[in-house]
């Protein structure tokens, strides 16, 4: 299957078999995919909560507007994005660079200033726009990823985030739920995974210039 | 190369080769990748523009904090919002729902309804917002997909979507610009190609429950 086959295989998948779950290779395969993706500057201001615990999927079915896939999913993906990102963190990135590539301080510390200003002269409310714009980065490649291994996936933003932050501790993380993506294979008689996929034509979609 | 190696050939490409261009299959993999992302509802409120006019994309330059990549990549690609989703844009959905699935109206019309009212309580800025939301996604899986086809890329967020807008005569197409992705392949002397990627470790950007 080339790439366009394997996006057409993709749907958001509504019914997953509760029996097939992914290989511990594939499970892995996610983690270093969300890691690699690609962020503003690099800083990576978001994480990846993979959640396998049944009872724990159970418990945030009524959170997610009832919708089973949360349960019967292999592995509950949640990406979030941390409550605030500070000086700390954009220092800790720039000592990252300096370790791995071995970048001299005078090199990285106007881009160190600059960094620390902008997110300093932005609001809480900007900042945190700023890391969920990433987190949705991260749910594109995540979709294509899982697309390209045949692993089924659905992408939800229908949730109550605020529950999902207090039945998940993650206030006490740093962290706010932005995004869901249960993962796992879609069950035999999902009768989405028949439907033709709706899509507007090329024509309608794409401007050549 | 598995994925994960392919994601970690992919680096945000600083210096493109203006004379390697992409094939036509490729730039046509790259259309349909974009119109199969998945978007909110499947509403699809994202336009793509692909500009390959050498003229336009210097003119474009000074917009683009004289970064260079937009000129010298093989295509320049801009992700574009549709400036507002109107009644309209859903029926049209919803029609083309009919017309390639056959589903009867009675089934289709209360998420017709639904998502009619759910985008009219929308303020223009929320609206934008959510559209703009889709506009990331479809970055994620772009990127994802030049890395599988072996296309380099260069995600850019640095730029000034109001003399894109101007240049470009998005105001009459109803459209703004929201991402820029400078597609085509790296320079032979593109000193980024050989950096170390800097990331985190999957213990830092990973939570399982």
């Amino acid at each position: 299957m080339n790439i366009i086959d394997k996006l057409n295989w993709r749907y958001a998948t509504k019914k997953f078999n509760p029996e097939k779950t992914l290989t511990s290779k594939q499970v892995n395969t996610l983690k270093q995919a969300f890691n690699l993706t690609a962020t503003s500057y690099g800083l990576q201001p978001t994480k990846l909560l993979i959640i396998q615990n049944k009872a724990l999927k159970t418990a945030l079915v009524p959170h997610s507007y009832n919708q089973t896939q949360v349960q019967d999913a292999s592995h509950l993906l949640v990406i979030c994005i941390k409550e605030h990102v500070l000086k700390e963190d954009v220092n800790a990135f720039f000592n990252n660079i300096k370790t791995i590539r071995n970048t001299p301080e005078e090199i990285l510390a106007p881009y160190r200033e600059n960094l620390t200003s902008m997110l300093q002269n932005m609001t809480l409310e900007q900042q945190q726009q700023w890391s969920k714009n990433q987190a949705y980065i991260a749910l594109g490649n995540l979709m294509t990823v899982c697309a390209v291994e045949g692993i089924d996936a659905c992408p939800m933003e229908g949730f109550n985030p605020t529950a999902y932050n207090q039945a998940l501790n993650l206030k006490e993380k740093g962290l706010k739920s932005v995004l869901l993506l249960p993962v796992g294979h879609r069950a035999d008689d999902d009768m989405f995974a028949n439907f033709e996929k709706v899509r507007m034509t090329l024509n309608e979609t794409i401007i050549e210039l």
